[in-house]
């Protein structure tokens, strides 16, 4: 296989960037990602590719629960926030103020829509992300805008 | 649960516009997708959310292969074609002319950017859409172009 072929062609596969949390008692988890997708219409379900090793993983496992918020087109900076490793001081995770979801997972009142998930199946299919996949149980998005995609982002990842 | 504030967030969700084939000896399924995503950097796994029912399922089912082709911005009329069942007549499928890729699967020369896979395993997670995870195995990209996404088309696919 040609590698440089391969990697022009999964950077043109379009995805957005969402924001994931977990929590699992007072450990916190929190990551940008965009490897993500619906995957049911009934039930509803999303499939999520997530890096073992991390936070949210370990999280969204043990407590079973993880929520996704959608990033606008404006909130680059807020993507950016959650590349770093989870900090969580004074009711805010990375700077940024949250709340409880009613599964326990934190919520981002700036971010304008999320759905809070239960996880329903993590599989591990031999690669360097599990692949999650998870039924909306609870949602918010009081309108629609314009999201954040990887594209329109300085930002690469697939290939 | 809010249906309307759920079906609204999962409509942000971004996703691009794909067309997946794949062969049984001479059967043919092909369909227009767009639940997608890249699952794994090493080795390299996709995910796709894939209706049980259809062709195109049965058809990289038994033959363990699929090929997903990357529609571009200028390709809604190809799109189109494969909204409807699968018809092989004299070297097309539904009027798009078709090679054979070293999987089997049947390749889109007029297409700008293919994969070909061997499907890694089949997660029937209790939706309307099983979630097909496949190893790129191949893949043609000779240069970049912009593709497709579901936001920049007719046409709507998730809630």
């Amino acid at each position: 296989m040609d590698a440089q072929a391969r990697r022009r062609a999964l950077r043109l596969v379009t995805n957005g960037m969402f924001v994931m949390t977990a929590r699992d008692g007072d450990h916190y988890g929190v990551a940008t990602l965009t490897w993500l997708s619906q995957a049911s219409f009934k039930p509803p379900l999303l499939m999520v590719g997530v890096r073992p090793a991390s936070n949210v993983f370990q999280c969204l496992t043990r407590s079973g629960f993880a929520a996704v918020h959608v990033l606008g087109a404006d909130q680059q900076e807020v993507a950016l926030k959650f590349f770093s490793p989870t900090q969580v001081t004074d009711g805010q995770i990375n700077g940024e103020p949250f709340t409880d979801g009613v599964t326990g997972a934190p919520l981002f009142p700036r971010l304008r829509a999320w759905v809070e998930c239960r996880v329903v199946r993590i599989v591990d299919a031999g690669g360097d992300h599990a692949v999650v996949i998870m039924e909306v149980v609870e949602a918010k998005c009081p309108g629609s805008f314009e999201p954040l995609t990887v594209a329109a982002s300085p930002w690469v990842y697939g290939g």
